[in-house]
This record gives C-alpha cells, structure tokens and sequence, in this order.
C-alpha cells in the first residue's frame, strides 16, 4: 500500500533527505544504473540518485530516434553543469527496425518497451554490473496501471512481475507516493533549472505515441518538426502539457492549385493539475491560425491542422 | 468560353426569365428530367425548368442513403408547397453495394457518380424518354474541374466528353455563369423558402465525403448524426459552411474508466464568399466544447472532437 505525499503535505527538503537515505541504504556500496528520458521524474530521480550514491550511479540516456529535436544533446549538457555525467546511448536504429510494420498501439508501446527493456537498456544493465535500477514511477503511473488505463513499462512490482527475476535488478522508486506537482516541487529543491524540472510531461513512448499507425524515421521527421512548432508556440500559456499528432488518414489538399493528398497535424494543449482529467486550453482564436499556418509553411507534406475541442475523459491525453 | 455574371452584376429577374426562356426554347415540346438533391443549386434549378416546362419536366430525388437525416421528406415536402412534385427513388442499398471495400476518396467519387448516372439516374432517364437533362452546374465547378481540383460528375461537356453519346440526352446547365451567391439571389427571387434557397453547401458525394476510408452503413449512421448535431449548433453562426468529418483513424479514450480505442469526429467550420478561399470561422471557446460534448454524449463510439484550424489553401473544404 503506497501512501500518497500531497502537494500541500510535501517538505521537499525533508523528502529529499529521506529519499536520499533510503537509495544510499538500499544500494550500499552497490553499482546502481538509471535511464534519463529529459522527463521532469527520470530527472529527479537522477537528481536524487546522484545526491546518494556519486560515482555509484551511472545514468544513461538512450537515444531511441523518438525523442523531440536535440534533445540527448540538451539534456546531458544540463546535467554537465549540475556535476552529473550522462553517457548517451545510440540506439535509433533498433528502436525504428522494432517498430517497423506496426500499426496498433498496443503492440508499438510492447515493441519500444521491449526493445528499451530487454534489448537495449538490459544489455547496458548486464553488461555494467549494477544491481540497482532507480526509477521515476509516480503514484499516477500506478493508478493509471491498475485502472488498465495505460500499459507501464516502469511499474513491473505493481503489475505482480518480479523484477529481480525479469531482469535480474532490483527497482527503486523514490517518486512513487508523488503525483506531478509533488515531483516538480522535488525538482526544484533539487536545484534543477527551471527549463527541467518544470518541463511538460512527455510520454513514454515519446514521438511514436504522437503518430497513427506505422512509425517510420520520415513520419518521426514530420512530427519532430511539427513538435517543435508547437512547443516553441505554446511554452508560454501556462498549459499542463501541449503536442502535435501526425494522424495517418490523409486529407484532401491543394499543391500548386492542384488537388493533392497530405497529411494531418492534430494539435492538443491541455488545462489539468495531474493528468487524471483534463480540458482544452481556451487559446486565442489569432495563435491558433498563426500555428496552423506554421506548421504547413514548416513541415512538409502537412496540409491540415485541427485543435482537439474534446475532454479526458472521455479522450485520453495523448491519441495513442 | 462562359462570360461570368457577378453578384453585382445579376438582375434576377432578368436572368430567370432569359433562362426560362432559353430552357424552352432547347427542349420545345420534350420531356425534360432532373435529379433534386437538395442542395442550392439543383433546388433553383428545380424551379428554373419548373417554371419553363412545367409538367413536361420530372423532378427525382434519388434516396443515395448518403443524405442527411431526414433529407428526401423535407425536400419534397418543401417542393409540394411550392407545386413541385418530386418522386424520391429509393437506392440505398446500390450505392452502399458500389462503396463496399472502397477507401480511396477518388474511387469512392467514382464509385458514386457511376452508380448515380449509369446505374440508377441512367436508367430512370433511358426508362423516361427524356432527351433534355437539366443540372445545377455552376461557374465555381467548372473552374475547378479545369483546375483539376475536383472531379465533378456534372461538367462532362467541360470535361470533352459529349454527354449525348455518354448518356444519351442533353445536358442544360442555367447557372453555368453564377457563383454560389448568384445562385442564392437568384434562389430568393424564384421564392424559394429561406432555408432552402440558403443552404450551406453539401458535397455531391455526401456523406460519403465526410467518412475517411470505407464507406459502411454504420460509419454513415454516425457521421450522419454527428453531421446532425453540427448542423443544429452552428446554423445561426453565420459561417458559409460546417460539417463534421468521421475520421478512420482510432485514438485511445477511456469508457468506464478502461482504456478504449475510439472513433474522432472533426468540426470543420468555414468563413468564406465563394469557397475559393476560405479561413476557420472563429467560434467561441465554448461553443466548440459544448459542441464536442454534445458529439460524444449522443454520437455512440465517438471519443474525440477536433476542430480544422486550417486556411484553404492549402487545405480544402472537405476532407475527401
């Protein structure tokens, strides 16, 4: 039974210092490893797990080809000036021959868990000798988990699978009584730059979750861009997490004046305090058309743009 | 070469009776035919070669099963009171048989227009004897087609296609120099009803222009309520066009609590004077969310609504 730390119940400094202690007891003088997504709780974790256990940790970023524009390059220059060492890890092309010919959801968040898990990350763990995983799982992680909303790749022990024995580690999950805001607080007593610690929650799966149907690297290129259209756009309304989705129906569209199919750029921003409901942000009707404008002058192939109008529930945040 | 009549350059009067006139003279004493689908412009051609034929002229509705809901009783009923009779021939299940399996939007027009002249319209014009057909083409139509734009069934004189060998009758096209808006002036001077005469525009294909991918009786039955609830929200908003699109996309919503794939619905909504242009009409925040709740509460396997945010062009009015 995991006993939830509210927002208004959190000392950050008390928690830090507590979380640090239970890692540096639970780890002794043990190898202990942790993958870094550039996501606000992986980066806390890393936080934490540095504070504990120095050198003893080593951090992997692991570039699956998934993941918004310079991304590993950004994250592990942060961390650099924080005084932590992230080895980043090619593995673009696993991850895009895993995907291949995939469409359903289901299936794509098994083949990247799959492939981050058993092949690519299980390989780094065997091979370093760590015995200690340090992970970010946050308590909606778990309810969203045991609800059969959202398949977890980081909640194994929740889901009744022994994670010494799957994977011959054992998880640690500092964040796992926080929600969001909790693990934000965190960050920021951590002494995380604002940019990281307040970031907007990426998903797992990251840029394939952004696509309908097959995962391909020029689909990956079209929703990189239209990504980064998007956040440069709407960093600044105070919404909870904002995205563009490259759908797979093709629309009708005109090239040159003449009739022609491209593809549609689906954009969502929501309003929400945790993730478990959510609503559309009311944004200016002249940014919309601004951004819609944007993202078919900037990313090719793309000549439709929509705003999701519905709410969570009964959509969900993320389309796939 | 067709000489365009503006808006500001249309005497109604003069130009019903110049029509009326020049429809008399073509047909003279033969039996002349015509397919009502309820549109602006069939329904003024409707009363053009009423007032010039008559009871030489026969007026069909063909039931495509493609329609809104409730489309053939109205438009008949609106046509009785104005002394039309209008026999609705009832061909569902010829147009969902010549739709099955098909998904590309250019054979699904195919499959449609195929079905509507050589199958059904053909054989009632063979069974008739008629040798004149009269059709609502207008001067937007034919600059398309030229364009390559759009395909339009009724333009096949445009097209270099003789429409006597093809078909066996004569085609007369009275709006052929109109414009969407010479049409609705013209419209209001025959006396047809308000909501007749201006009606948004619907595409000669129908619904099934608003289904992406395989047309079936069920995605009609959807997209044809969804189309209904569109309709009723947005009437009174002055747009020059609005509709709702059945995506075949699936994106994850959650029914009772459980993570679910479900069906998106896009609200296109458009300013525009003659549908060459056209930009996103700007609809309050919430009437596009009471709209979305509204699509989900009463559209069964709906989860998600968006709504276009783009211009034409690129983009174009309809999806398909």
């Amino acid at each position: 039974m995991i006993i939830e730390i509210t927002l208004q119940d959190l000392n950050p400094q008390k928690f830090i210092a507590e979380k640090v202690n239970e890692i540096k007891a639970s780890a002794g003088d043990g190898v202990a490893i942790n993958a870094l997504s550039g996501g606000v709780d992986s980066s806390v974790v890393t936080m934490l797990g540095h504070r504990a256990l120095g050198k003893q940790l080593r951090t992997v970023f692991i570039q699956n080809g998934l993941m918004r524009q310079g991304e590993a390059e950004s994250v592990s220059a942060i961390f650099a000036k924080l005084g932590v060492n992230v080895e980043v890890i090619d593995a673009q092309n696993e991850f895009l021959y895993a995907l291949k010919g995939i469409t359903d959801p289901e299936e794509k968040r098994e083949a990247i868990t799959g492939t981050f898990y058993k092949k690519v990350f299980g390989r780094i763990v065997r091979e370093s000798g760590a015995r200690f995983l340090l992970q970010g799982t946050i308590l909606t992680d778990i309810d969203e988990t045991v609800a059969g909303i959202k398949r977890q790749h980081n909640v194994f022990a929740q889901l009744g699978i022994d994670p010494q024995e799957a994977f011959g580690y054992q998880i640690l999950e500092p964040l796992v009584q926080l929600r969001k805001d909790g693990v934000r607080a965190t960050g920021r007593a951590l002494g995380l730059p604002e940019e990281m610690f307040n970031r907007i929650p990426f998903p797992g799966p990251a840029l394939a979750a952004r696509i309908i149907g097959e995962v391909t690297a020029e689909k990956l290129e079209t929703v990189r861009k239209a990504t980064s259209v998007v956040e440069k756009a709407l960093c600044n309304r105070g919404a909870f997490q904002y995205m563009a989705i490259l759908h797979q129906d093709r629309v009708t569209g005109m090239t040159n004046g003449k009739r022609d199919f491209g593809q549609q750029i689906e954009i969502r921003c929501w309003d929400s305090i945790d993730a478990r409901t959510a609503t559309p942000t009311n944004l200016p009707f002249e940014v919309l058309g601004r951004l819609a404008n944007d993202i078919i002058s900037e990313v090719p192939g793309i000549v439709s743009v929509t705003y999701n109008i519905a709410t969570k529930p009964p959509s969900t945040i993320e389309a796939v």
